[in-house]
């Protein structure tokens, strides 16, 4: 099932959640595929579509369970498994994700992602830290991420190094990566990555000014 | 036309755009659908589809002259005009964001996106500077804003100030947003806000691993 679930429904079903979370809901709260499709920037037509993929969830002239579909979107996308993450560049960018989850874990009940490892090649670096998380050596990335049970690599290195430290860590056993190096990297096809960049987000926007 | 294509169709286009900017191609360079489906993970007839709104630009059996596209997406996401920037909140997100645009600014021919203002409410970052870009009171916004046309503004402050910032900058007349802090931010219809937010990002990859 779960490889069989196009990305872009994935990515669809991530921001239903968010928005079914931002809600702040109570038990006896129902919404609409169209208001749900409002808030996502999707038709409701596709909102109905991409959820009875799961099955029925919502009542005719109704909607939908807020809490109750919150839940079942969970499930679908595991995301109530704690994940383990390493930084690697603890520059400015690194530095400000870093604080960002660390504080997101604390005001966020639940906050799944957990900042386990920190990672520089740059010995004024190695051997600070950053709310409490210690910067290692790129070197010891795998013995850091067994005993941190590292799942995700943020990728915060300049975009000349952002390759080099992919496939290195990906020797040490990594196979999710968030990219914020602007460029495109090449995995092998049992390794996921994502880009986050910031230049494709304000192309769009440009779009419509 | 600008406002009858639909939101999603733009952001395949931005990643076409990025894809073919990638390639680094000559002028006898084609592309088939499929292989710039594989590249955004989007299926062929899909992009032939997305691509066919805007004339036919592919020849049978050969696929899309690379450069030749690139330069009619480029045309119709408007991606030659140059666009200036205001950062709000320069704390760590924001001085990262800042010098990240300015080093892309540097190092990519036409890269369209120029921090003009940087602005924040601590006095002990008013007056400072950051890669020649003088930090402003938040209240100068007005007038910077005026003398650097700028179009667009980044939120990097914390989620409690998010809403009212954007009010204030509304009020001002900015009216494209690139939202970094971690909460839905209520706009007018005239208005465009775009969410950048790493923890959709994680959760997305989250679910592959």
């Amino acid at each position: 099932m779960r490889s069989k679930i196009p990305d872009v429904v994935i990515r669809r079903l991530v921001t239903y959640l968010r928005i079914l979370t931002d809600l702040d809901a109570g038990p006896d709260d129902y919404i609409s595929s169209a208001e749900i499709g409002d808030l996502a920037a999707v038709n409701s037509a596709q909102v109905r579509k991409d959820l009875a993929l799961f099955g029925e969830f919502g009542k005719q002239g109704v909607g939908y369970p807020i809490l109750g579909l919150r839940n079942e979107l969970i499930e679908i996308l595991g995301a109530d498994r704690q994940m383990n993450i390493g930084i690697v560049g603890v520059g400015e960018l690194g530095t400000a994700l870093a604080r960002y989850l660390t504080s997101r874990k604390e005001t966020t009940p639940n906050y799944r992602f957990v900042v386990k490892g920190l990672f520089d090649v740059d010995p004024d670096k190695v051997g600070t830290e950053i709310d409490g998380v210690p910067v290692r050596h790129l070197h010891e990335l795998e013995q850091v991420m067994a005993s941190n049970e590292i799942k995700i690599g943020v990728i915060a290195v300049p975009a000349q190094a952002a390759q080099d430290v992919v496939n290195y860590a990906i020797s040490k056993g990594i196979k999710g990566f968030l990219n914020f190096a602007p460029v495109r990297i090449k995995v092998p096809s049992h390794v996921r990555i994502q880009n986050s960049d910031v230049t494709s987000d304000l192309q769009e926007l440009g779009f419509y000014l």
